[in-house]
């Protein structure tokens, strides 16, 4: 079996710069900023000419902190609480033989930079740093499939997102002088519940990294844990 | 740079032996079935535990057969009409720096044998041989991106296709012995045209292969080719 290379053709730079916070799929946080670096001799906009006329572009990528691990027979996907055990094959894990992702991302704009091309996408679930692989253009006509069915994933959870005083004026604060809107992320990552089902119920207090701010929250729910609610309690630099 | 390796996780069996008679996109024929087998140890069962509540897969493939020529900086994509070129990133060519391909197709089952595990799937627009590498579910809530836009791709060509009696014959013994149902395959195939653009009004006479059997055509067109009819003039075994 003869093994096949490929080589990483850029960077992806994100908000994400650990694991805790990104989002099961793309998608759902949509304020979630990605840079596209591409690396010589693939940043010339040549080979990018048209690409503005898609909305939407397929990222594949490598899961190369997974792939340190190796692979799994099989895992417990989110979308099934993580309780029940499927087939590798039969999800999304990043933990695959072969360690390849694939996302749907909006193309929101390709800029030419001193480096080279970059393209400025929202919707992600990368972690900052994956190794990019490919860019296709999303075709409609064939890549959405209405009528496909899933057995799982599709229940989102919508929480409540509340903020402190003081994170709330860090978060002002801090769009200020970034330009980036860190309230409306956070809110977005909360909101579809970034915790590991192997946590839930058995800790109140979480902290994540979004960009260069740690962000700790609390969290408040009903007994059966039908409503859950978020409390931003703090956010400072990295 | 870090190379990545890859390894192929199995071949794909399919009734494209060539280049020519490929849609330019999965989906457009249907009644094309193509076989997974998985090659151990990733031919296990427990590693598609559960695939078969999907309707739709995703299948990750090398193409090994443009990787061998290289990638280019622009192609000029069969939707535009073989004429305008777009950069490579901008098109689903093989030429692409890293050969990796995206297709979604229907998962008709999941079939245990003596080799290990193999798909059946429809609707992919494989070449017979090509290494397999990845197999994910298809989840509409994040892969159907109905509000997406596409600059080019979506209009489909419909010809008619007509069969000469012993072509429609052939078809019909072929059938019978071996389960394959060429007819609806070969009008499929037909139907959207598999002429590349260069070829469009030189030629009158075609022939390509599809499973085993050599095919030869006709093209029938009104003055400003906006009528097209095929004429399936001969059926033989390769």
């Amino acid at each position: 079996m003869k093994k096949i290379e490929l080589v990483p053709i850029g960077i992806i730079r994100s908000c994400y710069t650990e694991k805790f916070a990104i989002p099961r799929q793309p998608g759902l946080v949509k304020s979630a900023v990605a840079e596209l670096e591409l690396y010589s001799p693939w940043n010339r906009q040549t080979l990018f000419a048209g690409i503005e006329k898609f909305s939407h572009i397929w990222v594949q990528f490598y899961f190369s902190e997974a792939a340190v691990k190796g692979w799994r027979d099989s895992v417990r996907p989110p979308g099934l609480g993580g309780r029940k055990r499927v087939g590798v094959f039969a999800s999304r894990s990043p933990h695959r033989p072969n360690h390849i992702g694939i996302s749907v991302v909006k193309l929101l704009s390709v800029e030419k930079r001193k480096s080279g091309t970059v393209l400025i996408v929202s919707g992600g679930d990368f972690m900052d740093g994956t190794p990019l692989l490919d860019i296709k253009p999303y075709l409609v006509y064939s890549d959405s499939v209405a009528e496909a069915t899933s057995s799982y994933a599709g229940n989102f959870f919508e929480a409540d997102v509340v903020f402190d005083d003081c994170a709330s004026s860090f978060c002002r604060k801090y769009q200020q002088e970034s330009g980036r809107n860190l309230f409306v992320l956070i809110q977005e990552v909360l909101s579809q519940d970034p915790r590991p089902a192997s946590q839930k119920g058995r800790r109140k207090e979480f902290g994540m990294t979004l960009w260069d701010v740690n962000i700790r929250f609390r969290v408040e729910s009903s007994e059966n844990e039908s409503i859950t609610s978020f409390i931003v309690t703090e956010c400072t630099f990295k």
